[in-house]
């Protein structure tokens, strides 16, 4: 039972942020689809913060990279993605819950694009302020608009081997100080 | 190609939050393999700050319905996962960071449950100080551990359309200004 329901989960052990990219388009129906699996992520009273700007552009995407360390693979990707949130949208304006509910629509966006084959990788900008404003200037962000990352998206260049990093000292039962049970319970 | 790859997305636009909960058992192993999934989730320089606390015992999980304002499904949940971050562990002790792991590790939790045949509810903690401080007594969670949300896991007891909520406003290119283009793209 549950090693097929592993297998079933696939999807998620197989994403792995891919940060080198080979030649290779993106179709606009694909980038499409990633971007309904978005914002098919729940968020917070359904205030559905999240903003995407899409960038294909050679010399933007060359922008990006010099304003994220770490980051400068982007500058390859087929495509960026620069994931904000409207702080006036965000339930009870809250940067918190524009946070949760961006960063749910980037791991739907992430697992998506693993099981249409496609790499990705996950580039942070939010709390940087530094990067922040970079990105706010090169796309010419409202004040509201709060860049919270980038998404490098292509044809992968590197292949990973699926992974969870489960750790059993993460797991506590009833309470902080509960730690039998789970924990002893092996994969299947 | 798009409408195979649209089907092969079906547990992203499938998963629903399910507020409604059939009698049935969550097994400890399926239970071991939703967490593997959410642990299979990135995490800023793979600091893996979440941590979860489960719930079993009927007197803790009302309780814990009882901390969150419209949370009362989850007193009849056959389990509660609080997720929590440890603010110590984040990458540079940034709650930003914390936030947004957690909500990926979280959403793949929501999904693996829902393909396990699941239904779970993503249950706002987080930045509710009078919920904070009601969940962190009630687990007796250390000072530096923050909930982020809990999650009611059970058998479905309601039955959801698959969806996305995709907006074609929400998605610009090059920069803000540019809203030509994929817009006009429909769904294949």
């Amino acid at each position: 039972m549950t090693a097929e329901l592993r297998s079933r989960l696939g999807f998620l052990f197989g994403r792995r942020s891919v940060r080198v990219f080979a030649p290779g388009p993106v179709s606009d129906q694909i980038l499409h689809l990633l971007l309904e699996a978005a914002m098919a992520a729940p968020s917070a009273v359904a205030k559905d913060p999240w903003r995407f700007v899409l960038i294909r552009r050679r010399a933007t995407l060359a922008a990006l990279a010099a304003a994220l360390p770490n980051g400068a693979m982007v500058a390859t990707a087929a495509v960026g993605v620069v994931v904000c949130g409207d702080l006036e949208v965000a339930h009870d304006r809250q940067l918190s819950y524009l946070l949760q509910d961006c960063s749910a629509a980037i791991e739907n966006f992430l697992l998506a694009a693993h099981v249409a084959g496609l790499g990705a990788c996950w580039l942070g900008i939010h709390p940087r302020e530094e990067r922040i404003q970079k990105v706010r200037q090169l796309l010419a962000l409202p004040s509201t608009v709060v860049p919270v990352s980038a998404i490098a998206l292509g044809c992968p260049g590197e292949q990973k081997e699926p992974r969870s990093r489960f750790n059993a000292a993460y797991v506590h039962h009833e309470g902080w100080g509960g730690s039998a049970g789970l924990a002893s319970v092996g994969p299947a």
